[in-house]
């Protein structure tokens, strides 16, 4: 079940740098591991800005609120989520 | 070059069924051709809604206007345009 | 699987009352055997509007657009969908 | 009497997480208190967001303004209330 | 219990004025008849619109619907409702 | 002359909650006596916020400005003003 | 007792030409008739807009509802009414 | 060449008040020096709110944003600006 | 003297298509003749929209709504006027 | 390939002022390296605000992300990205 996740990224001015490159760290390889499980089916970046747009397969609304609330980062984020499913002029069966 | 593109439907209570029947038909033909070449990677239903969230992948600005302003559903269409990049964490070199 | 679903129905000035009324009675039908069937788990009246809050359980984003798509007044409403899932606080196994 | 309240949490990234912890077991009491007189008849969590959506059933609106203002995280809340009723549609007479 | 209600009237501008006018009698009948009562408790004009601020006291979430839905130029409406309560400051036992 | 003034009230988490709770006896004791002078003609609480809605009657613009940077809890405050008028549909000559 | 009022006159594609001309001349009299009272204090035109910028000089709300409910393009426009005051900074006694 | 600016001005809880009253009359100062000068044609107060509605009288964009960057409370501000020019109904040859 | 001015076109789904065909001829002419003079300095389409973003130098606010208001496809415009400036990192003197 | 970027800039109060000017000149040079060569086309200031309206044109929008990144006042912006293309009225061709 797919889910579009949008994500903006809020750093305060003040925070401490390195602490924020670890935390980046750390993300990075919590969505990689996602990726490789074809949980994470997509993430871009927005140009210009400090946001991704994914797309997340999943199979319930519960494993979704789990995964997004172990990011990393969450505590910085701003999160709009997006229930989708397999539109009907789409050629890709494997793309709902 | 990806974007996102979001497209809302929005039909008249008053237009005639039948001929915006015959308009999605094409409307479907000019989408899949496009997927099948690879430059409209993407389409999902919004759940719900009269809505998509789509992926292109094109050479330029241009190229994306052209598309769109293409679309037979297009008089009907709200549309929202996003510059999107690879992301540092994708774990797809080809899905930038 | 839920989904809060908030619908608000917009009735043109000038569309024939016995018209809206017959659809009205076709929807009220089509809602009820949903809500005995489990699947429209609550209906409220938001009050002093002819808006509704609603709770579907259905076993995907795709089943939930194909009900919400069934409406006989879906050309006259707006529709937000939003994901739901259980709360760690609640005392309901099955509330979620 | 129902209510729907939708409350959003936001918790400052520089606060003390024990005793964040510690009021979200008081919480977790209250609202559970609160649940079990059936008072707070529903509790879900939006899926991938710290917040809820709740149906509350009180016999006033100073009940519910108590209520609600006895929250132990109510400080650190935006609330949205909405005054429901039953809905002509409704199969279930003790749902409104 | 009190409500505060906020209506904003848009009529066409092609509207039968004539029409019009016999349904503001109409609504203005209602209105009086339910000020009486006391239960419509205040009406205010808001400068320069054609709105009104208004303050329904009222049994029930349900009583305040069926009374809006029954207004006359209810179709022409955009309808804003506020859930009230005694304010601690107040000075007027019978103003909650 | 009336206005509808709509104050919400913002407290920031750290701020020291007795001195808080001298500013609000010092509100309370303001308001009141603008109540019983007639000038603060209503005050109610928003059912579930720290909002109230309230209606003044003042000789100008100029008095009721005067009115509201007196408030003991200004700075914490957002404030929305509305002109109001007579409604010609008012039963009640006072009330305008 | 001073108000700025924002006007947009918003005019439907296929509203008569010859009509609307009228009903702008009968506007423009109606408009000098109070600014040369002193009523009507000053109005600008926004740049590119079919929008203006009043500043009215009334005696009371009422004065100020009953004199933009006469303007003939009332129908077409929407209002937005800010009560101001002598600012402490002015250094005109007459402009407040 | 006249332009509204709205200004609100935001004041930290915390902020040293005299330090604040400091700039105040800095701010007051440099304000009626440009009122005297014909440049900075009117300035309003908005009822209720530390916000003004003020016109400027400029020789070009560059003049306006070089004397708006120049108020010593600029730091606390949000700023909106609007170009305005003569209204074909006024009667005021000098009020464009 | 520089504005930045966003235009959006929006057609009735019925307009007659040539009609439209010709006020957008006339409208190019329009256009070209200003761009050819310096006035409309630049002109882009935003990808994906029936909308453009341009760059105009006139010697006053008034000119400017002279030739907005001109525009032949005006009626079916949404506009937004923004003063522009030199900025102080520009390396070109020619661009403000 | 052009591109619209909006950037806001704000500064907290408390922030330390030389250190700000130190970024604002490398920012600068950071701004003139890119004109020169081409890259950043047209910065223009925003009329009394601290924002600009910047034309981009790069090769994809990878560059122009890693560009606006790059911006040493980056972490103070609010950034808006419009994607252009020429406009069929552009007499220019090198303008898109």
């Amino acid at each position: 079940m797919l889910f579009k996740v949008e994500m903006d990224v809020n750093v305060p001015l003040d925070y401490d740098p390195q602490r924020f490159e670890e935390l980046k760290a750390v993300e990075k390889a919590y969505s990689q591991d996602l990726q490789n499980k074809g949980v994470w089916r997509h993430i871009w970046r927005v140009a210009g800005l400090y946001s991704n747009v994914s797309i997340f397969d999943v199979e319930s609304n519960e494993k979704l609120h789990e995964i997004l609330m172990g990011l990393p980062l969450y505590p910085f984020m701003d999160v709009r989520v997006t229930a989708l499913c397999r539109h009907p002029s789409s050629v890709r069966e494997d793309d709902s």
